[in-house]
């Protein structure tokens, strides 16, 4: 939107120009990919390009790409009991770490009392022994711990996690919703058995994403079923133009992410600093670990989350309070919760994003509007910013 | 694309102009429709907008849509145990037609055990008297039967469906995916319980469909779980540009659907006509049935539908052979199987369906293709088509 500052990447990106130039090129390509004739394969081309480039992007096989309708389905059909890696047992129960995605939370196909929860530590990174512990009963577990935190943007020792959950004899499945085109990673060299990605962090539209499977991972029943569509993987007329947006999308953040990092980091640093300049008293979440280059969550004492959000969009800046998809809901984070952060700033948690086409002037904007709403705040205590 | 003649519009439509208007104004919508910011609202404004114009097709409130990934996606939402219209007992059991979509015979959440098959007569329309037997049986079940077939065409007797199942106690399933903007129907009328829809079989785009509920209509688990989108009925971010685009179509195809099912009518009787000149031998399936007024499915003994549709597509002329979701599977059409279809004809059956943009010239076009073929099908009956 013209003359606005968007520091709410985490929730969704804007379409990159490579995906917008895939999906125009793609809007006369109608036909449906499972159809054989000409109008079939033009659009069955698509998506295996587009599925070649999240192959690429996550250093899996083309082949064990299965293009979902987005991260949320992605974690659905990759939470199951019965995956497995040739050679091992199926996995018959879930721990999922306490800072996982709501979707992952959820536990897709697992029943609730196969489900255990991953403490994390108070940087927000998981509690290595605390997994270790889990481990040690059985039967083999799929252990789902996320590569990046969508609200404070803690990195995960996944490596680590990964060799743990190896030894055990589990299955290890990373949400990688986040971290896709923020920080490099590839499922062999994690190593993980299935990742999931979404196509509109990385500037791709809204409504696809992608389960990714390491080679000789399977054994997951389908959500969705019906038509033989992505190998029997997935049933449905794929969305043609969605994949193809997300394809180039993909393609272009990985081919830029050294330098948009790099960038990202340093404007991070600029509006971090500009924080504790302008309020010595807030608290950085998840300072201490090693975190996204581009997500700041942030507290202040007093600050109210959900009036800040409203006062800084007023001012012409869009943030969130926590993540997107808990919006509108009155509870407070349970990221926050599950650090063991101080209840009173958890409910004044203000999340800014930042993504590729962020700019100094963005950050400059944003401190002026965190200052404004400071000093605004410090008049108004009792009735928080209400007013805005 | 250029030059060519599509007549495979029931495996998928070509954008119609208003669904590309509306996707191409959405483009820099990129807001999270969850984020309570200027750019979030902008977002939830086009999905609810694209919301009551789906309700408005359907006869139902906005509130009782719920979008999902497509038809298939729908379907599954559909059919789970738990259903329920208030003051009527969960449906326990699942009753499908034996010419309903893949996706609907894969039953959703009802396991096997639960799903019985509901037999079509040879018109291809459902036994009306073996679903009174049927419904006779305890508990209440969740009869699902399509408005119209997608091979076929065939348009079921829905109104007396819906009668024998209200008077059992029991809720009724309407997968209206092909029925969609070819002939005008009302949730309210049928009346039906839930009703399947999709967004490209009307001109929107692949990847977004909708499941529609009547009033009082519940209790469903949602399939996809986290995040609260869709009243928490179905978790994710939502498609926006997807679901931008299926709304403006849907309310294109309804405002224009007497004409076009006028237009499609009348080149469709041209186009029999012709195919029955031609090859008076031809079997018109579900000919005595009421059809949908774009499907034609075609056979000619001896002819072979895998290799004809290829010879067609070489001719310049899209055609399918049965659905598409089926086709590169070898097994013949679970449609003309349960209509009892001659065994040598299954094999030969081609579908040719009309669309909006469909014009005489398109059907002389194929008519001079189905001749060309029949005249070397006649020379070469030994080894079929698989010179083209």
């Amino acid at each position: 939107m013209r003359g606005r500052t968007y520091l709410d990447w985490n929730a969704t990106a804007p379409l990159r120009a490579e995906a917008r130039a895939a999906m125009a090129a793609a809007l006369d390509v109608f036909g449906n990919p499972s159809s054989i004739h000409a109008e079939g394969r033009a659009a069955r081309k698509l998506v295996e390009e587009a599925r070649a480039a999240v192959a690429a992007a996550t250093g899996a096989d083309a082949r064990n790409v299965v293009f979902t309708s987005g991260g949320t389905e992605a974690n659905a059909l990759a939470l199951a009991p019965g995956l497995r890696r040739a050679g091992r047992g199926p996995a018959l129960r879930l721990i999922v770490s306490a800072v996982e995605h709501p979707s992952v939370q959820a536990g897709g196909r697992f029943a609730p009392e196969e489900i255990t929860v991953l403490p994390v530590r108070p940087s927000g990174v998981v509690d290595l022994d605390a997994l270790v512990a889990l481990l040690k009963t059985s039967p083999p577990a799929l252990v789902s711990v996320m590569l990046a935190n969508n609200e404070t943007g803690a990195i995960q020792p996944i490596a680590e996690v990964a060799t743990l959950v190896q030894e055990a004899g589990g299955l290890l499945h990373v949400d990688a919703v986040q971290a896709l085109g923020k920080i490099p990673f590839d499922i062999k060299e994690i190593p993980a058995d299935i990742i999931s990605v979404s196509g509109h962090k990385v500037g791709g539209p809204k409504g696809v994403g992608a389960l990714v499977l390491a080679e000789g991972v399977g054994g997951t029943a389908p959500l969705l079923r019906g038509g033989g569509q992505e190998q029997g993987r997935r049933a449905g007329t794929e969305n043609v133009l969605g994949i193809a947006g997300f394809g180039a999308a993909v393609k272009a953040a990985i081919g830029t992410l050294p330098e948009a990092a790099a960038r990202m980091r340093a404007l991070r640093q600029r509006l971090e600093a500009g924080l504790r300049t302008a309020s010595p008293e807030v608290t950085i979440f998840a300072d201490d670990a090693p975190r996204l280059p581009n997500t700041t969550l942030v507290a202040a004492p007093r600050l109210k989350a959900e009036t800040a959000v409203i006062g800084f969009d007023l001012a012409g800046v869009a943030v969130s309070s926590g993540s997107a998809c808990s919006s509108g809901k009155v509870q407070p984070s349970h990221v926050l919760q599950a650090m063991g952060a101080d209840p009173t700033l958890v409910q004044g948690a203000i999340r800014l994003s930042l993504g590729w086409e962020t700019a100094e002037a963005d950050i400059d904007r944003c401190l002026e509007a965190w200052i404004k709403l400071s000093g605004v705040l410090g008049k108004t205590r009792a009735v928080g910013l209400e007013q805005f």
